[in-house]
C-alpha cells in the first residue's frame, strides 16, 4: 500500500514515518508539512539520516491522490477537517489523528475543540477507530482515537461489556509524558518547569473526555460523564492511567482477572499483567501494546485498574497502522512487532 | 535547645541536618551512625563541607543525654524502637521519624511491620506527631508521622471533622519521588529502571496506611480502611497526591473551598491554592508546606483534591523541626521559612 | 540595607529574591517587572506564597532612589544598559547580573552582544564582580559575572597567577543546566528536546569568552582567545565545566593540589575536593559555593580541572549577593550558608 | 544463522534480543543465564511478553552448539573468557561482548581488569570488532569492541590514517548515561544519586584505554596513553565524547569534514553532521548509528570532535549484530535500519 503522510513534522507525524519505515508492506510516497524545506527531511530532523530521504513537500491533495493510496492527517485539530475535504470529496482513504471526526454530535465537538464542525455527511461516515473494538473493519474513513481516550475506553470496556460496571463511580487519573502536549512551545513543555515535577493540568476538562462517554454509551447510554483529571509527568512517553470504579456485583479479583483476560485473549496488543503485577510505562513506550493490570479491594469494593500505554503509539500512530493494517486485510501485526527499548 | 540525631546518614537524616543547620534556636552536639567514621561528616558528604563540622559517631546514648536536650531518631522502623529505650527509660526527649511508635495498636503494627512492637507502657505515651493536630503540644516523645501520612491525612482532616465524607468512597492515588524509598539500594531505584518511567509499587498494602486510618477513627469510628495506592515518579522528592471522594451533602466547589481555608486559616504551614489552580511539586520542595487544591464535580458528585508536600520535608524532617519548635514554645515557624528553589 | 530588584520574574531575579529572603540584614522593598501585577508576587509564583508578600511593580527607578540604598538588575543584556542609566547618573549604588557592563572595551561588547554599548563614562566605572578577584569591595557599581565565566575564571586563576599555564593549550568543555538558557521558550529548551539528551550548543562562540580571556589578559596580556563550548544536560541547574591545558613547567599533583588549596584557604565559597574526588552538581546547587578538583596525568602532562556550581546561585544571584556583602561591609558569607538539597 | 545468548538478562544481553528479534535472517534459539527460570523470559521482563516466548535456561555450551551456529557472551569481563572456553576448544563462532578477548598483550588485560588473561593460543585468534576496521570480515571468533573506545576509536580513526594528529594532544572527554553501569546497584546507580546531576568517575583509569591505544598504534606506534575522563550524565542510554587535539599541519574547518566525509563514505552507520551542526544523544539512542561532528579553532589550532553512539547499540549489541552480518554474508545494515524514537 502506498502512502502520504500530511503534518509530518509534529510528534505523531514523526512516528508515522517511524512505523511506516519499518513496516513490510508499506511505501512511503510523500511527506507534507506547512514547513517546506526542498531538501531531505533528514536536514531538518537529522535522526533520520540514512532512514528516510524524502523532501518535505507543501500540502497537495491532487498529488497525493496521484501516487498514494491512503493519506494519514496527522494535523491539529481544527485544520484535519479542512485539509481533509478534497480527500472526503473524491472517496480516497483518510486515517485522520486528529479530534476532527471522532464526535457524532456536532454540538458536542463545538463545545469541546471550539470549531465549527465538519459537514456532517462525511462526520457520520467516519469509523472511530478504537481497533480492538472497530465494527466495519474495511472502512475507509477513520478517526483515530484520542490517546488518553484509548487507553480510558480498553481500561473500561469489559466491565461495559459485562454490565458490571456503576458508570457514575468512574474515576479516571491519567497522567502524560510530555509529548503528549505536542511541538508547540509553552510554559508547561518549558524543560525546568516540568523537570523533577508532576503538575495537575485539566481537571474534568479534557478534551478526551466526550469520546470516551461517546464509546461508553454505545454499551451503557446513561452514561453522561465522568471523574478525568489529566497531569503531565517528567517523562518524554507514555500515559499512565489509575482507574477507580464500584461494580453492580461483588467479584473476587481472581474472577475479575479472568474477566479481562478472556475478553482480550484474541487482541495481540492488550497484554493484562499477571495477578498483582501491574504495568509500567517503560515496558510499552515505542510499541502499540496497552498493558492493564488491577486488583479488587474486598473491604471498599473498589476495583483499581492500572493500564500504560505509548501515547504516540497505540495513543496514536501505531493504532493507526494497525487500522491501516484492518483496512488492507493485512496481519493486524504487520509493521508492529518491534520489542520497545529496554533500559 | 541543644540536640543529638542518631542516623545522620539517612535521607532523613541528613535532611534534619539541613533544617537544624539553618535554624536560629537550634544546636547540633553530635552526629550519630552504625557507620562511624572519625573523620568530619564532609568526608563522606561532600556537599556539607564548610556548613558542618562535626564527626561521625558511634551510638551512644549516655553520651548524647549528657551534651543534649532532645534527640531525633532517624532510623528506619524495628530499629528505633530499640534505639528508644535508654532515653525512655532516662524520660528523655525524643522524636522519632519511624513508623515504631505511631500505632498505638500492638497486633496492628506487628501485622504491617512484622516487627514485635515497643513496650506499650512507652507507646502509649508517644504523642502522634501530625503537628496541624496535635493535642498536647508540649509532649515530650513525638512519633513524627509517615510522609504519605502526613498529606492524606491534612487532605482529609477538614472532610472528617464537618462530618462531610463517605469513608468507604475515599480513594488515594499518590506518587512519590525516589527518595521515599531511601538509600537502600533495590532494582526499583535502579536510575535506568526509575529514569522516564511510572511504576506502581503498592497496591493497599502500604504501611502508612494503618496509622491514616487511626487518625481517621479519631473523627469517625467506622472507618476501617481505605483505597491506596502508592507509585514511583521520577523525581527525587516530593508526593504528590490526587485524592477522592463522596460527600454526605452536596456543596458548591465555593462552599468547599472555604471550608478548608477557613479550616488551615491558622496554619502558616498548609496553604490552600486559589480555586481552579492545584499544587505541583516543585513549589513545597526543599520546604515544610503542604499545599491543597480542590475541585468538585457536580455531575459525579466526586470531591478531587490534589495535595503535594516534600517528602523529606513536611514528611519527615521539616515536621519534625514544627514538633520540636512546638515543644519547645518556639515560633512554629522557626528556622522552616526559606523559599524553595525555583525553578 | 534596603533593596530593590528590577527583572525578578526571570531565574535570576527569582534567585535574587529567594537569597534576600533568608538574608539577616537585607531589606527587600520593592520588586520590579515589565510583567505588572498588581497582586502580591505569590498569585504568580505560588511556591513564595506566605513568604514574600509584595505586589509586583512597573519599574520606576525615581521610587526606587527613594525608598532603597541599592537595585539589582536581572534583567537581559541590551535593557540593564538602558535600565541602569537614571541610577548612575544619581550616583545610585547598582549591581547588575546581565552582560552590559563587564566588557571594558565597547567595540568588544559590540562584537559579542549585538548592541551598541553603554556610555563609557559609566562602563569604565563598574567593577567586574568575580568576587574572589575584586580589587575595590567597597565600589557600588558592580557588574555581576557570566555563569561560565565565573566557573572558568576560578578554575584557572590559580595557574594565570603563578605563571604556569601555557595559555594557548586552555580548553573548557562547559556543560549547563537548562535555567542557564533563561526562561525564553525555545526548541532547544522544550521539555521532551532536552530529557534524556544532551546537546553541543554553541561551539567557540558564548557571549562568556571575552570577560573570560579579558580577566585573564589581566595576569597574562598575551591570552587572545581559548577554547570554550557549552553543551545542555538535562538538569535543571548547575555548571559542569572539565578543562584542559599544558603547563609551563612539570608538577606533580600534589603539588598542584597544594597551590590551589593555598590560593583558596581564605575563600570561603571556593571548596577544593580532596585529591582523587571530583565535584559533582548536586554538592553546590542551590548554594554560593564553587566546588573544583583537579587531576596531573603524568604521562600526557596535561591538568584536568573539574569545577562545578550552581549557575543561578555562585553565577548569578549568590555571588550578587556576595558582592553586596562586600560593598556593605558584613560577613561575606552573610546570608549564604545554607545547606544544599541532597538528594 | 541460529544463535543462542547467553548472559540475556543484562543490559547488552537485553539489546541483542531486541536486535535479533527483528532481524530479518537471524533466529534464536535459546537464552540463558545464571538466573534459570523455568518459565518464559516475559515472566521476568514483561516489555517482551507476546514477543519473544522462550525459557531462561542454564548454561550449556553442548546444547548450545548441538542447536545453534553461533553464541554471543554478553557476559562480565572475567567471566567471558571462563564460558567461552568450551566453545573456542570446539571451533564453534563466538561474538563476545565483554573485554576479556580484546587486549593482545596478556600483561595489560591483567593490570587493567585483574583478572588473569585467557589462554594465549585463543586470544590470539579474536578478531577486534570495530566492525568499520575489521580486516578479517569472515573471522569466527570476535571480541565486539568497548562502548567508549568505539566512539573514541571512530573518532579518531580519520586523523591517525591522514597522519594529521598529533596524539599526544588527545583529550577525550565522555559522558555517558547509567546504563554504561550495567544492571548491578551501585550507590552511583542509584536514582536520587544520578538524577539532576552529574558525576566525574574514571580520571584517566577507565579500562577501555588500552584498547583504545591498541587501535591507535596499529597505526602509530609511538601512542602510549591519551587522557580519558569519564563522567555520568543524568539519561539511560549514550554516549557523548567531546574530543580535542591538535594538528601535524593547519586545516581548514572546511578540509577537516570534507576528509571524515571521505573516510566514512562508505560506511552507512557512521554520519558525519553537516558543518556547523553536532549530534545529540536522541539522534542515535536505539541504534546502530555512529554521528560525529567537528570544528576547527583556527586562533588555537585545536580540532574538536564531537561523537554520539547509544552505548548499548553501536557501542555494545548493535555492533555485535553488525559483526555477524560480516561473518554471515549478509547485507551490513540486516536488522539494523529501524528509526530511533523521536521524541
Amino acid at each position: 500500500m502506498k502512502v502520504s503522510i500530511i503534518g509530518v513534522t509534529g510528534y505523531s507525524g514523526l512516528e508515522l514515518l517511524r512505523y511506516i519505515q519499518q513496516h513490510p508492506f508499506i511505501e512511503l510516497m510523500s511527506i507534507h508539512s506547512q514547513k517546506v524545506n526542498k531538501k531531505s527531511i533528514a536536514a531538518m530532523f537529522p535522526h533520520v539520516s540514512n532512514l528516510v530521504d524524502l523532501p518535505l513537500e507543501a500540502i497537495d491533495a491532487q498529488k497525493i491522490m496521484a501516487i498514494s493510496d491512503l493519506v494519514f492527517l496527522a494535523t491539529p485539530s481544527g485544520h484535519s477537517k479542512e485539509l481533509a475535504l478534497p480527500f472526503l470529496e473524491a472517496g480516497f482513504p483518510v486515517i485522520d489523528l486528529s479530534g476532527d471526526f471522532r464526535l457524532k454530535e456536532p454540538g458536542i465537538y463545538e463545545k469541546w475543540y471550539g470549531h465549527t464542525p465538519p459537514p456532517d455527511v462525511y462526520l457520520q461516515q467516519f469509523e472511530y477507530g478504537l481497533a480492538e473494538a472497530r465494527k466495519h473493519p474495511s472502512a475507509k474513513w477513520i478517526a483515530n482515537p484520542g490517546c488518553y481516550a484509548t487507553a480510558a475506553e480498553l481500561t473500561f470496556l469489559p466491565l461495559f461489556q459485562q454490565k458490571l460496571i456503576q458508570w457514575d463511580t468512574i474515576i479516571i487519573d491519567a497522567k502524560s509524558g510530555l509529548s503528549g502536549a505536542g511541538k508547540q512551545l509553552t510554559e508547561s513543555s518549558h524543560f525546568v518547569e516540568a523537570h523533577d515535577n508532576m503538575t495537575l493540568y485539566k481537571m474534568n476538562s479534557h478534551q478526551h473526555i466526550p469520546e470516551i462517554v461517546q464509546l461508553f454509551q454505545t454499551v451503557e447510554p446513561q452514561v453522561n460523564t465522568i471523574q478525568f483529571s489529566t497531569s503531565l509527568i517528567p517523562v518524554s512517553r507514555g500515559i499512565f492511567l489509575t482507574a477507580y470504579a464500584k461494580l453492580t456485583e461483588s467479584l473476587s479479583e481472581a474472577a475479575l482477572w479472568a474477566l479481562y483476560q478472556d475478553f482480550y485473549q484474541a487482541n495481540y496488543f492488550v497484554r493484562i499483567q499477571n495477578q498483582g503485577t501491574y504495568p509500567n510505562l517503560k515496558q510499552v513506550v515505542g510499541t502499540n501494546f496497552c498493558d492493564i493490570g488491577l486488583a479488587f479491594n474486598e473491604a471498599t469494593q473498589i476495583v483499581t485498574l492500572v493500564t500504560t500505554i505509548d501515547n504516540l503509539g497505540k495513543g496514536a500512530a501505531g493504532q493507526a497502522i494497525q487500522n491501516l493494517n484492518l483496512m488492507a486485510g493485512y496481519e493486524e501485526t504487520a509493521g508492529l512487532t518491534n520489542a520497545p527499548l529496554y533500559p
